[in-house]
């Protein structure tokens, strides 16, 4: 794996870093083509706003895009940036003058097309809590981490619930369904973050016409959707069944929309 | 600051570390008098429940006492003790074979007296959120993190409340308050860290035929209870007054019980 810290090659950051010692930091997963990074408005938007949350100094977007664009010896590939606070003294409060920590890590080659087969999804025990920073994509991933090591040995991805039972996400992805012709989400004010693509399918999903709602999902209506899907930035927006049911469409009518929503996502990974 | 990492000098962590990725560890904050961690059995009990709540593998114990042992080149000081799980591959999956990291980091000096001045305290806006590992001290800590970051410049520490408006502990400290002559404290099943001192104090104040009762603690109560303090291992035990209303107590019988906590709070301290 490729790592830069503050642009350098290395591998290595400060025991007292906050983000090692707190998780006070931000991040984002891109998907890098020829050292471009995917949906880089919409990330770069998100990593400023959480910084700005957690009060952490802005860092350059040149930087950041230097950075990525050393990954261009790879055609396709994911990349990690992480901004944390940076180093510190011992204890909780943060200092006066930070100065931000950046690391970009990743490369590993991807297909430069996306797959298209069906995940098999399970249920996560693990809910996904209320956040004090609502859509803050922080390095305090201990749920997601949790939820993951519940999934079985065929599952490809683990529906998250909340507290009340509403279903919020993947456990590294966001969750659509069909219902009556319709695509909902889970509108993520108190719990999940909302993805890069999560948010470009909502928009080219309403710009071509299609009924859009985010709406609270209690776990009956996913069981009960005509169609599950589940979008990020690795995967795109995939089809998806639960383990236990492979369950085929049983609405008719929805075959039409899913094939719509499947093209929105081969055009998203395309346009990207 | 002196830095062990995994027993070796040093002051670097690899940023594949998933302590660094997405607070995947558990740490222990320790006193150390001449080399010796005071509360050790309810620090290593803690940290190795933490390890199993996460299943991340344990460590040897010996190795953590040897990393503290080289300490004692100061009289008294603060030590933090991490174990992550150690480096991996990117993704939230768990490696099959975790090499866990050891971070031993801290030793600037301490008075060995503890301090007795009556701490001031403020109310902080982020609430303590429903943990997915009830008393796992891991490292996900950015609400402790934005509870800091409140504090008003005369504040010594924040009272944080569930989402329920239920006091749960201070940013960095667990909370106790004398009313009607019982001493109580939140029972933390869903929220917050139960504290070494705080475990101590329980179990010493029963012995003593204190009346003692872990109670949900509604503001209000703490509000108007006859006195209130705060424990964590830097601190000890410690009276507190509200920032706003520099109170003393109204109820004259509690004077004694005061006195008598603030004898058990010098006694944990030299005992420890």
């Amino acid at each position: 794996m490729k790592i830069l810290v503050n642009g350098e090659k290395g591998g290595q950051i400060a025991a007292t870093d906050r983000g090692f010692q707190y998780g006070d930091g931000v991040f984002e997963t891109l998907r890098v083509r020829n050292g471009k990074p995917l949906l880089w408005d919409r990330h770069w938007k998100r990593l400023c706003r959480g910084l700005e949350q957690l009060r952490i100094p802005g860092i350059p977007e040149t930087a950041c895009l230097e950075d990525l664009q050393s990954f261009a010896t790879v055609n396709e590939c994911m990349v990690k940036l992480i901004v944390t606070r940076g180093p510190g003294p011992r204890g909780y409060a943060v200092p006066a003058h930070a100065r931000p920590t950046r690391v970009t890590m990743g490369g590993e080659s991807l297909a430069t097309t996306i797959e298209v087969d069906v995940l098999h999804v399970g249920l996560c025990r693990t809910r996904a809590g209320a956040q004090p920073l609502p859509g803050c994509k922080h390095l305090n991933r201990i749920e997601n981490v949790l939820a993951r090591m519940e999934w079985g040995p065929d599952w490809d991805e683990g529906l998250m619930l909340d507290s009340s039972g509403k279903a919020i996400c993947g456990t590294q992805s966001n969750v659509f369904i069909l219902e009556n012709e319709v695509l909902l989400t889970p509108p993520l004010r108190r719990s999940g973050i909302a993805g890069t693509r999560r948010s470009w399918l909502l928009e080219h999903a309403r710009r071509a016409g299609m009924r859009v709602r985010e709406e609270p999902l209690p776990l009956a209506r996913v069981r009960s959707a005509d169609a599950m899907f589940f979008s990020n930035t690795r995967i795109g927006l995939r089809r998806a069944c639960w383990i236990d049911q492979a369950r085929s469409l049983s609405d008719p009518g929805s075959t039409g929309l899913v094939d719509d929503l499947q093209a929105l996502g081969a055009e998203m990974h395309a346009m990207a």
